[in-house]
């Protein structure tokens, strides 16, 4: 069994934001040699998200709306006890629950091996900070 | 290692439905010869999900009414901006991330280790045409 | 390719509750043996979830009031369906789709790969019955 495991940092300088990973991780699926396997793919802070949808600004705009609307943004310690803490970003933890922290695609000879339109995306929710993705390939 | 990758196909009459694919999901592990391993099923389409829930008709009706709720259909370019590229789906998109791409399972003893009422669904948020969800198996 | 497969039991007081079960799978981890694999953890059962995320019991107030917005406890087979059943956790199926069936950790040098606030938690939507989660290890 080959294994590579890489991260990837990410600054973004909105709050809400979402950038399309796909060249970065089907490099690290070609370095790694891997030609029938698993890639998995997540967020390593859990105010961000891994997903896979379409490269669409209208749909990433939806996405956005859509999420202020089922968790709203609200920095008070009133409207969400975690800010009690000091922090602001109780939303974030929850925008990030409905969009997921991970996927893992099947590699199949040697390529992400995905569907017409798939492709995948770091989703911020708490940017203007550097974070991390790990990228961990297994297979043989 | 052991893997094995199929693709199964459907085109479902309605635009939101669900439909069991424990049984055929069982026969492809079957057919992999693995023992210990993990099985991944994922939509291969943007406007899809495989989720694990019952197989209870009164819960899909309540996930179809819930899914519509936090994510309504709406073919207006106004209310979605991805229907200004000429799509209707918008909400497509968002329904499936609720529901999710993917599932990935443990294979135990040659066999889909599951509770007692894990049951693997596609779920189709767009239909009326084919649409693909790939099964990869790896392991020993 | 190594692999091990434990399940562990939970048994809740309470309707919903979330537990951190990261020690437990961490040892589940050491005990495998594997250095360079991934770890599936996931619930068993269909009315609760695996999630990745603080261990901050203000934020777990705020998911549960969330969660409960988002799709409210009612016993009546008028709002759910499923309650026709004999059942009165329809909304549980509901909770456990936002927060998701299960999570896949990269494992490193042995590890479980981290970042630094990454907790793993049993996420428990009709608790007071004892409830089973599988932990998967497969690697080298």
């Amino acid at each position: 069994m080959k294994s590579l495991t890489e991260y990837l940092t990410f600054n973004l300088p909105a709050r809400m934001a979402f950038e399309n990973i796909t060249p970065k991780v089907e490099e690290i699926v070609k370095r790694s040699g891997v030609k029938e396997g698993l890639c998995l793919i997540n967020a390593m802070h859990i105010t961000a998200s891994v997903f896979i949808n379409d490269d669409e600004p209208g749909l990433h705009d939806d996405y956005k709306r859509w999420l202020e609307k089922l968790a709203p943004f609200d920095e008070s310690p009133q409207t969400y006890r975690h800010n009690r803490t000091g922090e602001d970003n109780a939303d974030a933890h929850m925008k990030r629950q409905v969009m997921g922290r991970e996927v893992v695609v099947a590699i199949t000879n040697g390529n992400l091996d995905f569907g017409p339109w798939e492709q995948i995306f770091y989703g911020e929710f708490d940017g203007r900070r550097a974070k991390r993705v790990l990228v961990k390939v297994i297979g043989e």
